[in-house]
């Protein structure tokens, strides 16, 4: 079973959240990055108190006097293994006790959840950035006012593009709020389901070309494999589906009415990435049919053939079993003509045999 | 897997809209469309400014002076390679960028958006009318207040007949508003849908005939690829199922009042697609089923061939091998009558055997 | 394919309704039924106009001087071929053209329809009156205040007993309103689909009877053919589920409200359908659960036999092969009791195989 | 097929109604008890008036002389050949004529009504008092005001229970109004499906054992009634899962208030009785399951033993054949050594193939 | 079948309610904890009577003045037997003698019902504490203002770590109300399902690794016992789901608003015990697919060994028997290079055979 099914913490106790999860926890560090339609700037810290000094120093000048828009915050937490630090962060911002330990729990279900003050958003990062394993990975992130906070397991995130895409000013991101920045992350996270389904999409051609002449053990097991990959794609994505339809209902202070359209895209993409697993689960279902049926006519071809190969020769054997025995009285033996008539009869036979295998059509 | 999987533009900068499919994108050309009750024309243009101007050229005198109903403009873009004119014709009507990018994406999911000032379709019309394989092409169709903009990835579409009953005043088309012909342009696509179900049709009932004979390893592969395109119809007919029963709960400034039966009819149209593709799902099965019991029903033939004939000789086998043992005292060799006897009791064996058979019914 | 999959009208010019079906269409005829509570009249009619025209004729001094209940009428109309003659007739009674086009394409989804001044009924008369094929008539029915319309694709339907009860006043046709009426008639289409159940389930006990035995090709098919017969029936009833439990929100001018008892009534009759469709659906999966059971059993069997005979001589065979080689140097040839001794070890040596497959539990 | 499907009358003229059924019908009776807090009477009647006169004969005194709640009764109607009297019954009650029939007629699916003057209860009774079949008999209940009125298809009913302990003041009932009884009565009935789950439990048990050995036909068909009990339970139980979840809506003149919790704790009892049906299912496909495995098993072993045994001997038995051949020159024939170099190379070969089999591991 | 389906209790006279279940009812022991935020203490009871007094005895001096909170009280009843006492218990907190008759019956499915002055609620507890079978315990949990009253079948419960939380004033539990109680007590019983789950999950594991190999006839009951531990998971569990989404809309006197999150975590807890059970029962379906493919391949395999020897063979053996017949006319004997030729011969038929065995890939 390469499907680790992930499950909540046992037995820990309230109150004091500590990590949780299948694997070593990463080192805990900090970054952060400022925006506004104007500046970006970008700052690492090791410690939290260093992250929230950091958090609007280059902006001096830019503090907006009156009206203006302030500056979007975008922390990320990297590695869960500080959770002291992580919990220090999490009351600076008034975020309730069980979202920390959602947070530094990695098994938990992908989810949206409205608190008074924040949106909640649980996300698995699946990818094989690291080897041909599918690798799942828990993404938390925290939608407050003009701030989103960003917590992983681990180091690698599909968030590259978008930091590139502040940075550097491009696309719509550095004209919107705080929202679609978290739009932004959610839909890379998505977006990234879709090269694991090219992934798959590929295993199953080639499941397709193999499934006629498919002979090695190996085929089913390997096909099993697609399928539970399939599953955890599922199960990952099908939560999200019904948590993102109820999105625009929620509070319009984190989700601004021109976010709209946005989060309809969003939706539609999870939706695709679900029917195509489903739409995979068919097409490996009609592999194994091929497969199936050219095992069993290959079953078929060779116990024919056996079939008639014993059905010819046997009467055949039989024959010149007789004409083996030793008696002393068999009057055949001493015909001068009896072997080539014996010859002639069995031709005849098998003659026979060939032209009843035509009938049946065995041929 | 003949079924591509379509999906949504990954890493693509918003905000600079370039196409995104499979295949090469077609040179883009314009055509326009203009009627009203008592006129219509046509004109072909190669660029946005010409086309926008060639809008109402031909109206002149026409135009109506006060309370009379304005004309009713279909302008049809052929090939989506160039995005920054599809791009300047959306800024003109006031289309939404995500719209622009949904048109340029060839690989959306059928769906029906409203905007505030446009109601956005996207569809897939499926053919054969270039070969042998069914062909998916995206068509987007925006309508507006007496205008329709359709964008087609491809020349050759199903819109024939509606350009034909326009030019000729043929049915209603010409005494009714856009949302009719908007609902007419949708309406030749789903007609579309049931031609390629033909197709399916047939092929279906030839495996019928060919189930029970069928013996090379082809059958099951030909049966999943029809299997792989009634998946790839339900695909692009589902999500409109939904999408059209919404409809008329829409703004009523695109869909009147009037229009309401022909929705329905549409709707029960797109129905009654879903309902034949799963009619057809099961009567694949039904095929499956039959071969399968058709196989397995020969094999025992063969195997009961076999099993008569090897039982049959087996044991007369063994009796002539014993009576052509070499031991220099065996009473029986000497015996004059030992020759006939053998053959009697050989005679006897057999058809003891033979009745054994009957009597179990294997013949 | 027996199942021939209906589908609507394409590529037909709005405006000008024309027959559409599988079929040659039947001349139209016309008859008409007029009746209060205390008289009734019949009477036939070749052209629409004549029809209108002995609408009224024989109530005379039966017209209700004032307050009083106006009669009712039924008009029937048989084959759908004089398409003009028809739409002269929905004209009169002011049925929307695409009313018209459904009642003459009888591919339609059976279906409930509301429109301002009537409802409309599509239903499928399922029947196997004309031999041992069943066949499926499409029957539309147009509910007006007073006036039912009936139209028919083919002479002989399902209706006779109530013509009868309304010319002989039985029951209570003749006490209650138009609404009664489609409602009897409605219920004499379904009360059709369970004399076509009932050979069917007549049908699967005779495959139960044969499931065990069966060795001849021509099972599956047969099943086959019954579980298409089945589907048929699902997709025909199907959609009326779904419209007869919305009747009752209808316009109360069409369906008054002490009605709703017999739409109930008819409406339970429409579940007990799909749910007995559904039941024989599971029985003919356990039919071929037996059949495929007694297949394997058989084929094991004939292996087991085989195996058994195979195993017991091909050891045998081989000793005495040992004794027929003619080698010089054999010293047991020359033993005085070499034959006899094998002839012990052979038996030994069966028997021992008989107890060992004794032990294997294979007889 | 031991599953008769029921359906409902055909071609009944309406406004006389008869017994419908399968069975020939039974002689009615009537019985009535009458009940308040402090007596309970019992009386058999032959015909409705006696019944009806019967009614509160015994009570005298204790008629309640003011704001007292007056006595509860309940009748109690064997046998549905007499249609005419309890026509007159139903019509003394004020009960609709399509009640009545829905009485007479045995093919009715369980259901609930709300009539304005009284609630209408179809039920199965599902019961194996009289032998090893399952029958299913019709119960129709009436329940009114301070009237509780039974209807059965034989004698022979779940409700004995309920009579003692009216009789003997036994539990709440004697308490209670009406609706209490009538809540008794369907509970009774509902208890009694627990008692054939039970006894398909105990047959599941059974086949479980059976399972790994079985090898006799009739395995197969025994689990295939099995089946079609459930199915059977299934039909008559389903309907009243939603029936019960709607009645605490309806009139509370019929429902007080009260009975809220008895009515829960009758419809989770009915829900079990349907996922009890869903698990049984769902273990008699793990016995199938479980049983294909064990035949696919067993004829594995068997075509072991037949391959080795063959694959041993086949080539020994040429060797043999070789020697045994009567050529002139056959040079090994007079070696001295032959026979025993022979014998060693035929050992050396058969146990190159153990050797062989066991490295493939097919011991 | 090892799955107990459990029932309800039949025809036991309501009003004297006594214990119902498969297993001897355990000997009733009470308990009792009582705290505040301040302090806690425990004290264990033989009667009614006696828990009762103890309920408030050591707080003296704590019972708060005015305005204060009052302490939480959690009696434990453990073994139902002694059913006079839990009555006694029951009406002194005004319990429903329905709510009685649930808690001593423990075939009851899980639920959560409202009471006017209480919330019941029904779970299961599944462990496997006492040995290497599942076992399944009702445990039932009165939630009334400031008091929670469980009701354990057995001793050994899974609410030991609460227990000590409380003593030891651990986490949030003594800063919170009788709701946070009972969610823990909940919560606790759920996560032990995550305990059984886990089990479940190594056995799949070991089935995986066993399913390319396995022969011995164990494999398919072993499977299908996992399958029916899942099954009896779901059914535990499925219920709970549906009962917890309708908490939070239950009268706010019992569930605070700030236990919302913690309802909403209890309810992710359940649909991912679900989900899990979800994807282990196709998880096991792919197993018993290697398997059923591993199987036949290796069929296969030997058949086709078998097909291949037999046929080299039995042409050869044929041949050889010719020349073993002793007719007294055969010319070939005597020819000198006879026996080399025939050899050569053999020898070419029997390469020709692998070659065609080569060419038709059988190796």
């Amino acid at each position: 079973m390469d499907e680790k099914i992930e499950r909540p913490n046992l037995n820990v106790i309230p109150g004091s959240p500590i990590y949780v999860g299948e694997r070593d926890p990463t080192e805990t560090a900090f970054s952060l990055i400022g925006y506004d339609s104007s500046r970006a700037w970008l700052k690492s810290a090791d410690t939290v108190e260093e992250l929230l000094a950091a958090k609007n120093s280059p902006l001096g000048d830019l503090n907006p006097p009156g009206g203006l828009k302030p500056p979007i915050v975008w922390i990320n937490v990297n590695g869960l293994k500080d959770s002291a630090a992580i919990t220090r962060l999490a009351e600076h911002y008034g975020i309730h006790p069980l979202t920390v330990e959602d947070i530094l729990d990695t098994g938990q279900r992908p989810k949206v959840e409205e608190f008074d003050n924040y949106l909640f958003f649980i996300l698995k990062d699946l990818h094989s950035r690291e080897g041909p394993e599918l690798v799942s990975e828990q993404i938390s992130l925290v939608l407050l006012e003009n701030t989103v906070i960003t917590f992983q397991e681990a180091a690698g995130d599909p968030f590259d593009g978008i930091r590139r895409r502040i940075l550097n000013n491009g696309g719509r991101v550095r004209k919107m709020g705080a929202d679609y920045l978290a739009y932004g992350l959610v839909d890379s996270v998505v977006d990234a389901y879709f090269l694991v389904l090219d992934d798959m999409g590929a295993k199953i051609e080639d499941f397709e070309n193999r499934a006629m002449d498919e002979k090695d053990g190996a085929f089913m097991p390997d096909i099993q494999k697609v399928k539970q990959a399939l599953l955890r794609i599922r199960r990952v994505v099908w939560p999200l589906r019904e948590s993102l339809s109820l999105l625009p209902q929620l509070n319009p202070a984190f989700i601004h009415e021109d976010l709209g359209p946005f989060i309809k895209d969003l939706h539609d993409n999870v939706i695709q990435v679900v029917e195509t697993v489903e739409t995979y689960r068919e097409l490996i279902a009609g592999v194994m049919e091929v497969n199936l049926s050219a095992v069993s006519n290959r079953l078929n071809q060779v116990m024919k053939v056996l079939a008639i190969i014993s059905t010819l020769f046997i009467p055949l054997t039989f024959i010149v079993g007789v004409y083996g025995m030793n008696f002393t009285h068999m009057p055949e033996l001493d015909y001068p003509y009896a072997y080539p008539l014996t010859w002639a009869a069995m031709i005849l036979i098998a003659g026979g045999m060939v032209l009843f295998f035509k009938h049946r059509r065995w041929f």
